[in-house]
């Protein structure tokens, strides 16, 4: 496995290289993780810049060892802060600037302008560049180990939901059912939920993110759900919409049928080289025609992997075109406030047609069930 | 309640005038709760340079109506941005330059560079200065009713402590455990766990912050615990370390009262006046005497709120004295590797001697209780 993270870092590596900076200063959790196999709380990682000047974890306290959290790389320096409270990425600096680096590209997007400028004074003959988002552009395409544990925390999500649809849900409050589901990830070998699990009942439901109430399920409601399972720190999503009693209402039947229409025409879009934006338009328009435009989120969709909310983002605005083996969400929704509405969200792995094309991770399925 | 926000935005307002600043600009959830009584995903608060000006909450989508997240001061106006993706934080500096700001404080510690130069760039003729902490300042003395939430929050981590104690423990995981404990903060009315609830069992008890793993609950285990209930925004923390059996070793008696006298050191000595550093030492010295100096983590407590790690830190470093009505914890503790530890961790609020001294805010005994 260090190999993986040793050929990651060389990667990078090349890119500040070519950019014309030396050592790098990672500082952002999941970029860590991605390059150094683990990210100890509060730990960055100090890439060296060549191949004879070894990484550094720097930590502010030992790393614990847990399997869920991963292991540091052995070919990484390992340096435990000696100084109680000190920020690690300052000593990293430091490090830096006393082995002779000139330059130190850092992450403007993740550092707070305090810690930048705690970074800038410590070693004055250093001069601090920009790094950009090289570390997330690296994670964008995922390897097969990678999609591998995004799989697992699929089908992990799969049986936490298809358990809570054989118990009695009426009159439980979203609250409890969020708290089940997430108990039941756990059950089935889930560091924990790959986010907050949301649970939206009657006039919540469809919401985006929506955070669960005291509200109890109730006859004739709409209840959606969205949850995910982190495996080996990876995350992934599913969110399904069901109804509650035995007969849907009609206009709940016509906008659920909508919602999976735009839910599957964003699915077809998903082709390597197709435009971000196209895949969201895909789905958008489905919904746009029927009169729900205003009614949508900002993006129809978005990446995962070791965070739940990566880049690509699938959006109006957004730029860059898709790969293969890059998995993404795929989510349009519908909220009437007042009456609640319609989510259907999957998680799936952009895939070639030779290949058989998008493959589909959460496969729970998406016909409107009545509970 | 309205007063009450619009008092600690005044107070804010003559701070910023004081320092010659005149806008400031609020991102940090917890000081933008603080002063509008809610945060809502993304919001940013702008402070008008003078009682003239009204202050402006800033969100990015239409806040949730959810009583748990509190509800934005009706003084307040709310601007829901237009353009899906924009950063609310650009949007407001965008907003003060056109209402003439020259100068507008922001949040160094919190603002990423990328952010503060998108900010720095929306409106020329605006200056961007240094708001510093001074919100956290404001924080750190509490006014009864916040306390009144403290209080609700620590009976509710007390309630579902006491009946975990009375569960069989013996075979069940330190995650599974979590969860219970969890769900159970939720049945008694928090709004969730303050933080992820640590649960750490035979050589893992006793680690600060440990996070669940598969081990499982033994016979001789000590097993330590440290949850706390979210109650409107407010957090707490209690933590306790019992041994499981009829009857603990030699060993496990004698740290038990050694890491008990040092935290009943660092409680007597939380009188106002005193200086943070000075609780720390107290509680401090007395592993230090006995041989457990090293083993010791950075603080021995720290404040609670709306964050559950606030200021001020009792740590050896810490500046600064304690005032009445300032929450803090307590929590020496001791870990031995490859054997455990204990550790044992109360919410106290400092009071004068006149006032009965500490109010301890979790009642959980302290006995070395076996389960």
């Amino acid at each position: 496995m260090s190999e993986v993270y040793a050929t990651r870092r060389s990667r990078l590596r090349e890119r500040c290289n070519a950019a014309g900076t030396a050592a790098a200063l990672i500082s952002r959790p999941a970029n860590v993780r991605y390059l150094a196999g683990a990210a100890p709380q509060g730990a960055v990682l100090l890439l060296g810049r060549d191949q004879d000047q070894q990484d550094q974890l720097v930590c502010p306290v030992p790393p614990e060892d847990r399997p869920a959290d991963g292991r540091p790389d052995e070919s990484l320096v390992l340096h435990i802060l000696s100084t109680p409270g000190r920020d690690p990425a300052v000593a990293a600096a430091d490090l830096a600037g006393s082995q002779g680096s000139e330059a130190l590209a850092v992450e403007e997007h993740h550092l707070t302008v305090a810690r930048y400028r705690a970074l800038d004074a410590v070693a004055p003959g250093l001069r601090l560049a920009g790094l950009g988002t090289a570390v997330e552009q690296l994670r964008l395409i995922k390897d097969e180990e990678e999609i591998s544990c995004l799989r697992i925390g699929a089908e992990i999500a799969d049986q936490a939901l298809g358990e809570l649809l054989e118990s009695i849900l009426v009159g439980r409050t979203e609250r409890h059912l969020a708290l089940e589901l997430e108990r039941r990830l756990v059950d089935h070998g889930a560091e924990g939920p790959a986010f907050p699990t949301s649970v939206a009942t009657g006039p919540n439901s469809g919401r985006p993110g929506h955070r669960p109430t005291d509200r109890r399920v109730e006859e004739g409601d709409f209840l959606s759900v969205c949850l995910g399972a982190a495996y080996r720190g990876y995350r992934c999503e599913i969110g399904r919409t069901f109804v509650i009693g035995t007969s849907p209402a009609d206009w709940q039947v016509e906008l659920y049928d909508l919602v999976f229409a735009a839910q599957r025409a964003g699915r077809e879009a998903l082709v390597p080289g197709a435009a971000c934006r196209d895949v969201d338009r895909a789905a958008r328009q489905v919904l746009d025609s029927a009169g729900h435009g205003a009614a949508l989120q900002p993006a129809t969709g978005h990446g995962v992997g070791l965070e739940i909310d990566e880049d690509p983002q699938l959006a109006p605005a957004a730029m860059g075109k898709l790969d293969a083996c890059v998995p993404v969400t795929v989510e349009p929704g519908v909220h009437l406030p007042g009456r609640g509405g319609v989510r259907i969200d999957d998680t799936l792995v952009v895939r070639p047609e030779a290949d058989g094309g998008p493959e589909l991770l959460t496969i729970t399925t998406k016909e409107l069930l009545a509970l």
